[in-house]
């Protein structure tokens, strides 16, 4: 089992020369680990400059700039360009360039299979890492695969079938044997309650904040007993706020079980196993867990974050290895 | 069987003082039709003056503003009030003044149950329908139900169980029997595609116009095939558009059949009985038609606006009759 890397750096920017940059390169959001030979992050430096602002002459000037001072001046030209791995919708067709979709069942993409888009300073070189899609039914998951990466590096003793669950925007779930991903799926979960909860007649009854844990649970047991009656529920939370004053919070609880419930009702196949793996830790992933917990499955949940940096690693490791004669 | 009346008048607006008027008062438009004493339209107004723009004080000015000529100035002190005969949101708690529910099952509420906002203008008179709710599951529907009492109205010989299906925003089923609501059902169903088509992911592979009826039956039919499955199936429009390049117009077509399916997963108890009335006659109306035909179900359309007057008729009907000594 591999030590997952400190997200956090604890020493000071200025004590070591980066060995190479760890990047995930999302449609809103960037997240770049400057980090040394030792696999150690010697700084994280966080920006919005996501895919979504970006056109793609504009990554290269980003990169630099965020980077700044770990980069010495000069043009490098007697020394290896640091390397930059990257995974996320940088390598997608609207990012900075295209890193084409492995099939599924396949291992999760790795350095041997990155785009290399054209940067002009000698100072780096780019790796964008693939996505995973499946064609029938058509998905598709880019920067997901390398946390699944990192998960597969941090426990390589677990090559039996797995299920691992990434909540989300998009939430995904994924079945894993021996080191492949055999099979994965989408849902709009998270999204879908955004627009419900903000912009349809259901935000007058569904709040911002506040839970209900019994009356998300009993949403779970209820979508999963009966699917197809999720379509009456929806308006129902604005009768029952109407006509017998539901509180905005149960509102808030009993929206995120319909869907979250749709989800399972979708997803039995996968969490019927009785066991999955949460990638995630945050308030969301918590939901997950306790919906999973109620349908009788045992779920462990795992820091996101801390295995995206590992599936880089592994990237990096890979890299090293390719360079070792 | 009362003759439907003409929703746009042939005679000028100047050659008949009015009878009476008719208002559609919803949350976004409202509707006035100017009536004569034989319950023909001198005049139809429109607006966009609708409920969420108003305040309680806003409702008589607006209204005076709107039937403008057809009121002859003076106190009328000599004279009866013109009834002004109002269904929608105006009734409720948010509107005008609250027309409180009436309880399913019972037949559409009428004259008798019409709230009186106070209204300084010694001209009109102002009624206001109420809606009707159920409880468990709690339910409601404002503006639907004089729909529903002219549909009646028209065919006064079909008093044995009947089905109608109310298009929408927010589409309504409901269950009719000797001239009483038995049940009814409300989906978000139009406002989730609008939400979906407009500001989700989907909006890149999802078209505003343009049509593919294989793709929309075939989404029909696979929904209720398989309920559960709907969650995973919208995220596929997106895969589907990136790696297959499905057209925008399938994506249209097949994410409202995705939605219309789960409407029609979760109303089996409704349109199994073969038989279904749809209150409609828009392009909206004709997908419900054609998705109840490919599930073996006859389906009637009739126009719902001559329907809304019918029920405003109706009631004013039972006006001049309870004025009969």
């Amino acid at each position: 089992m591999t030590t997952p890397p400190d997200l956090f750096p604890e020493k000071t920017p200025e004590t070591s020369a980066p060995a190479w940059i760890a990047a995930d390169w999302g449609t809103t959001q960037l997240r770049l680990w400057v980090m040394d030979a030792q696999n150690q992050v010697i700084d994280r430096i966080t920006s919005d400059r996501g895919m979504s602002r970006l056109r793609p002459q504009d990554y290269e000037p980003t990169l630099l700039g965020l980077l700044g001072g770990h980069l010495t001046p000069g043009d490098y030209s007697d020394t290896d360009p640091i390397p930059v791995i990257c995974c996320g919708m940088a390598g997608s067709r609207q990012g900075w360039a295209e890193a084409p979709y492995a099939t599924a069942p396949c291992p999760p993409p790795g350095i041997a299979q990155a785009t290399r888009p054209v940067i002009q300073d000698k100072r780096l070189t780019v790796y964008l890492l693939p996505g995973i899609k499946t064609t029938d039914p058509a998905d598709v998951m880019r920067g997901e695969e390398t946390q699944i990466s990192g998960y597969l590096a941090q426990d390589s003793n677990q090559t039996g079938p797995q299920v691992i669950c990434l909540p989300g925007t998009h939430s995904k779930w994924a079945k894993l044997d021996q080191g492949r991903v055999t099979s994965f799926s989408t849902f709009m979960t998270g999204e879908m309650f955004a627009l419900l909860r903000g912009q349809s007649v259901l935000r007058h009854c569904v709040s911002e904040e506040g839970w209900d844990d019994t009356a998300f649970t009993q949403a779970i047991t209820e979508t999963l007993a009966a699917p197809a009656g999720i379509a009456a529920q929806l308006f129902r939370l604005r009768a029952d706020a109407l006509l017998s004053g539901q509180r905005p919070e149960t509102g808030r609880a009993r929206l995120s079980g319909l869907l979250i419930g749709a989800e399972l009702a979708a997803t039995e196949n996968y969490w019927s196993h009785k066991s999955v793996t949460i990638l995630g830790t945050d308030t969301l992933a918590r939901c997950y867990e306790t919906a999973l917990s109620a349908l009788g499955c045992a779920a462990q949940r795992v820091d996101a974050e801390t295995l995206t940096l590992s599936g880089l690693c592994a990237a990096y490791d890979q890299l090293q290895k390719s360079r070792t004669p």
